[in-house]
């Protein structure tokens, strides 16, 4: 393997979903514009490109977010009993205000409509696109040294009006990105034990599913 | 700019979506398992990992896959008029039988369930999931120098059927891997005049969307 190959992979291990361990420090401008040109550079179903970038640094706005989520966190936990209650009330969900930025990352029907190529027979194909474009946008940021935590817990009706979303165009996630302390090498939900992974050979199947 | 970070740069940049440049030689056994297991190491909504891999070399399977994906390009040709018909008829929409091996992608709900963290508020986190996953493996492949080509013109009904799946579980892509006798440094839609890239820019707002 070569080193570069072998700092590809060190990119996708070293990768983590952070809470805790935002420094809160301002993130260089070319790495930030580096971060979000990785997003951008992602495949999309038809060229569509549907996704974009609200960035929101206003610590108001934040808080506000911040509070519904963790109403949201309440709503789940009511769900949960005995064990996974306690378990899961020592996970931190959320680093809204510790992060140095929080991207909004948004899907766009309309882009490319009517006729967005390989898209009439699957409506979701373009939230797949944007979700690509999620993940170039997270291992870049980890190459650079920052961290990101996708925060999920969250109405998408609040979000939306939050950040002043057109109809029609739907929130796909609150990314908190910004320079780390460090980098866990156990993700969260396994280190407060919510749930182990599973091994790859689990996940594969030859010709047929389950065998 | 280290040069890791910019060997890391270059693989999402050289990245493409391949129909025409398979080579159809085998896939290393070795490289095959370091991109499955990039996909594995995806982040995933409450360490659900929804995903599964259905890996096909079966001729059958794959003409049969072939010939479906053929009617569902006619399908949507006929909703085209003029310029944009005769445009994408000049445009392959897959390398299914010319790859190596069919990688379908699937999502299953009730992996982790009834309470996966992070779930309660937004169905759609799952697909999210598998998406990075998806695009984890894209990276590598193109990191190991194979190419991959997202097939969407399917009904996922037919494709369930075809690989098996049980019920509930959905499929999420057929992904063509294998060598490539080169990448090309222009996406094939826009090379071919379907539709160009947008500026990053465009994607780009402050605090609220649209400013």
């Amino acid at each position: 393997m070569t080193p570069e190959l072998d700092a590809f992979y060190r990119v996708l291990e070293r990768r983590r979903d952070v809470r805790a361990e935002f420094s809160g420090e301002p993130i260089d401008e070319d790495v930030l514009r580096r971060v979000l040109g990785a997003a951008h550079t992602a495949p999309s179903v038809g060229m569509s490109q549907p996704w974009d970038f609200v960035l929101v640094t206003d610590r108001d706005t934040r808080a506000e977010f911040r509070e519904h989520v963790h109403g949201e966190r309440e709503v789940f936990a009511s769900q949960l009993d005995g064990e996974r209650d306690a378990t899961f009330r020592r996970i931190k969900i959320e680093g809204i205000l510790e992060s140095s930025l929080g991207v909004v990352v948004t899907y766009d029907p309309e882009r490319g409509s009517p006729a967005v190529l390989g898209r009439h027979a699957i409506a979701d194909a373009g939230l797949y696109s944007v979700c690509l474009a999620i993940q170039n946008l997270w291992l870049a940021a980890t190459a650079e040294g920052l961290g990101v935590g996708w925060v999920s817990f969250y109405r998408e009706e609040f979000l939306a009006r939050l950040v002043g979303l057109p109809d029609g165009v739907r929130p796909v996630a609150w990314l908190c990105l910004g320079p780390v302390r460090e980098l866990q090498q156990v993700p969260d939900l396994e280190r407060h034990g919510w749930r182990r992974r599973r091994p790859l050979d689990e996940a594969l199947h030859w010709e047929q599913y389950g065998t």
